[in-house]
């Protein structure tokens, strides 16, 4: 199916484990040529002998001087993340001698992994498809529930089992149309047209399925930022420490995360939000209308998925409100008006801000009013009318692109039956819509697009 | 021979390796519940069937909702690295999936581990001796082939495999002499006087040669502060870059290392220099004697393990020269001096120097000479005489300081003896010495000594 990639049973080594010291650090081995440079630093056992499964306790040791106390994890082909035989090396989680055993494998003859090889080796020896392989990646990513569960989802099979049907349906019909050209002038018709409709509309029905599922998938992988703009007395800070608070727990969750990252992170029903402060607008004038072509904040509002644009109702000028808002909406159509101080405004204020922006947010940043209406509402924003739910979801952006394809190939298949079209012509439009589904799924693959996807990966994975 | 302490069969967990994005996380369990809790979340096979030292692949979940794909390495206890049951994890490496994964064995009934519980309960459960354990977490610390060599050789069992011999000999010894007094008036003599003078000549002999080797050891384990001193024009820079660029290659092996401690650190020989520059010297006027008393490097100079006071043999003034040295040694004695740019120096001024400042290194810093010299002199400061030899070596400063109790106490005995002093009183001074033999290798110990050790080791080990 795949044709034989240069030397990809050579033998690979790569630290697995994230760099700095742990207690544990985790080196990884994978090809023909592990067990014999395995058995070269490992003089207790010989590995060899081993069952795979199994774990073996020892010293490491390159020519005669120690390296460290290790415990080896022994996979043997084909029952490996790979396929190929696999030693995973546990050594003592120091930088130094993870660097230590590395060198000395590469001594013995193995060579540094790329990012992501183990996973494309999986992938060449039909141990993953492609989705579930670039699912690894995501996987490894994720750092919410929804993130982890999209790549989970496709890590087990996900939305590629349903294409490999589909797309094996249509090799049927389409070996039928071409056998009917065999037969040109006789005008035969193998291919049962009403069938091959209904088949048609039934893949269309999925894709186009998948294909609206991307903008809350884009959103689950990659998050949304979310610019706060607003004058200085508005009660931004006050605001971020209520959101960000409550989140506390649920953020510090993520472990790694620098602290200026998750301080500025907040997980709404499993998608994270990146709040920006502009302080562009902090400093500036008072007269925040007049100066906003000025402002630095400008290409924030313009780059962020979603402007949060706060105002104080006890010192709010209605006209210079609508006017700032309407400048804003002219760069960002995502624009969420936020009124804070609602307790302390007039019955007046509130009913004319109701009139004139319906859309507006009231909270109080200080009393935790109206707060989780406005998380309700970023959520919606972002997700749009999608819910997080069982259904699968495409995350991946060559998925999108690839989906995109097979819905206008699936869009011209149709046109050309209803017009009877000729057979070769229909041909030509069945197999591109065939080779877009075999490359989600990886049956169809050049090196280069594998070199790509994997690229993306982390090395000792 | 260890005190039951609390709770210390109850299941602990937690992330071994370290924070952060990988392609690899493991998670560390040990304790009396870790079959029952991996088997609640691990429903593809029943782990309390499994043998020991065996590897097994699945889903994780927890209550249905599945957490990753993982690999367990299942190890029995009594053969375990902490004697328990244990079972490490291997996850995605998320560090968002690791926090899911802790909190499912959490909730299961595992508690998180402190720092080094793992390792502790290997000691109390007699899988390591004291010293072993905490070669463990030196270990993990190493970042020279001599601080991973010290940590290994004590790992192994090391120097307390000898001291425990000898606590064993000098038992025997002890329990004559108290036999003696049981025999109070009779005068009789169990204890073979000569023998026992020669057993404490030859324990003196390896403790004093312990001892010594500290001061070598703790340059090993904790490097060497290096400050560099001199006038802007003296070509610190040219020397600090002709340094580091020489040990690049070297230095950049210690991966996780911030780029920062990268570039001020430098391994001669297994040792790390820490290059600290004196920028207060630099900015400062040309009239550096005069100012020194203000300049805030007197700081760094007193507090630093070597001083290099670097001159430029052009345009060098003796009498400043000599009163400046003075005066640094005063803050510092441990000096060098270092003459640069010696190619374009008067062979009157080279001659001149050796005689007022024999010490001083001759260097160009630009044209790579000398630099040589200038290693061999910095290593010999500071590892004195010793040399990196295959000799064990105290590197641990509780060590250091129970063996210093152990010689003075073999000096009192000593000195008893030939004072003829009486059974009762000799026998006080043996069991000092026998005290802080076995508080070296464990086998005296309490559990605010232990909770201590082990308190600085990393969590997860």
């Amino acid at each position: 199916m795949h044709g034989k990639l240069s030397g990809w049973n050579d033998t690979i080594a790569a630290i697995a484990t994230p760099p700095g010291v742990g207690a544990i650090g985790v080196l990884r081995l994978s090809g023909a040529t592990v067990i014999e440079i395995i058995n070269s630093l490992f003089p207790s056992k010989n590995i060899a002998e081993q069952p795979g499964n199994t774990l073996h306790i020892g010293f490491l040791s390159d020519e005669g001087t120690i390296l460290d106390e290790v415990v080896l994890a022994v996979f043997k082909s084909p029952a490996s993340y790979t396929g190929e035989d696999v030693v995973e090396i546990s050594c003592h989680g120091s930088p130094y001698i993870q660097g230590q055993v590395l060198e000395a494998l590469i001594k013995k003859g193995a060579r540094l992994a790329r990012p992501g090889e183990f996973t494309q080796r999986a992938f060449l020896n039909g141990k993953l498809d492609l989705t579930q392989a670039e699912a690894v990646g995501d996987l490894i990513a994720s750092n919410t529930k929804a993130s982890q569960n999209a790549a989970l989802k496709n890590m087990r099979g996900g939305f590629s089992r349903i294409l490999k049907e589909m797309r094996e349906q249509l090799i049927q019909f389409s070996a039928l149309i071409e056998l009917e050209l065999d037969f040109g002038e006789e005008d035969v018709e193998f291919a049962d047209r009403k069938k091959f409709m209904d088949l048609l509309a039934e893949i269309k029905s999925i894709v186009d399925k998948l294909l609206q599922s991307f903008r809350l998938g884009n959103v689950i992988k990659n998050g949304v930022s979310v610019a706060i703009v607003g004058s200085p007395n508005a009660g931004k800070s006050t605001l971020l420490n209520t959101l960000l608070n409550e989140n506390r727990a649920i953020v510090s969750e993520i472990a790694g995360t620098t602290r200026d990252t998750i301080e500025e992170i907040l997980n709404i029903n499993g998608i994270l939000f990146r709040l920006i402060d502009t302080a562009g607008i902090r400093e500036h004038s008072p007269d925040i209308i007049e100066n906003l072509g000025v402002l630095k904040s400008k290409e924030k509002i313009s780059q962020a998925d979603i402007v949060l644009y706060m105002f104080d109702m006890k010192t709010v000028n209605f006209e210079q409100l609508l006017s700032l808002i309407n400048e804003i909406k002219n760069q960002n159509p995502n624009l969420i008006p936020v009124a804070n101080k609602m307790d302390s405004s007039s019955d007046d204020a509130n009913q004319k801000i109701k009139e004139v922006l319906p859309e507006t947010i009231f909270i109080s940043a200080q009393f935790h009013k109206g707060i989780e209406l406005l998380k309700e509402k970023l959520f919606s924003m972002a997700a749009g009318n999608e819910v997080l739910s069982e259904n699968l979801i495409v995350t991946n952006a060559r998925h999108y692109s690839a989906l995109k394809e097979i819905s206008a190939s699936l869009e011209e298949i149709k046109k050309g039956i209803e017009n009877k079209m000729s057979g070769d012509l229909l041909s030509l439009d069945i197999r591109r819509c065939l080779h877009y589904l075999g490359e989600i799924t990886g049956e169809i693959s050049n090196e280069d697009m594998l070199d790509y996807i994997f690229s993306k990966f982390c090395i000792g994975k």
